[in-house]
């Protein structure tokens, strides 16, 4: 069984995207060994730069991220996966046992060291979005990768 | 005032998105004359085709569009939009007076002649959605741009 992380800065607070993710965490449940990983969110503003918010929350990321762990960075400028693609990547890299690391980053994005860290790359959509909304929709494709792999038809 | 209608095919079911289009709806209203318009979907399978399910939805879809209107399809194969150039285009083609009105296909998606009647073809991600998740995607997206052409910080 595939074994996936996400790595996501702050809680879901907004009560609709907070029950879309739970619904997806619990779909995935059959098909990997799934966890979703929270660290603090530093706000920004008054005394708190975007830049400091940003290497903080790096740090947190770092701290989490196990050895040897193949790591997927959603970035802006990443490349852009359709969901076959992502469930490729999710298969070629998870087959041989390498523990798949998600990471979302906060509302100040990720820092050079995260990124540094990471072996690829995405990104969703050319659309901004926010960083609640962006762990639903990276959930519901890991979700839906699943289901790709398994040949599942996807019934919603 | 801009006037907005997102037509749409089938009801969104499940409570998290329904939950989440109902919310940016509401987020909606102080900026645009905004309106769902909500078609029966055609269900296939059995002696329905998915060709015949998608006719079906796409003579109900263009009933309901108005005479003048400028037309955006979300098609998989359409141009893949920023949240800035999909605000540039509600500005652009709606500070005139034209109706815009978006349209989302149901799961066998729009019909040639639906398509032939869009002045514009847009996607919001190459990565596959259900149309339910396709429609609270726009919703947000629509909110956001008004909140862009207002200069509002957008706080969630």
């Amino acid at each position: 069984m595939l074994k996936v992380t996400l790595i996501a800065v702050g809680a879901v607070k907004e009560p609709y995207w907070r029950d879309g993710a739970a619904e997806f965490e619990k779909r995935m449940k059959p098909f990997y060994k799934f966890e979703v990983v929270e660290v603090a969110a530093e706000p920004f503003g008054g005394s708190v730069t975007a830049e400091q918010s940003m290497r903080s929350e790096g740090e947190r990321i770092l701290k989490r991220v196990p050895d040897g762990a193949f790591v997927v960075a959603l970035e802006r400028t990443g490349k852009e996966l359709g969901s076959i693609e992502l469930a490729e990547l999710l298969r070629n890299e998870g087959e041989g046992g390498a523990h798949l690391v998600f990471i979302i980053g906060g509302a100040a994005g990720l820092s050079p060291e995260v990124l540094a860290r990471a072996t690829r790359k995405i990104s969703m959509s050319k659309m901004t979005f926010t960083h609640e909304m962006a762990r639903v929709f990276l959930l519901e494709q890991l979700y839906r990768a699943a289901t790709i792999l398994a040949g599942k038809a996807y019934h919603l």
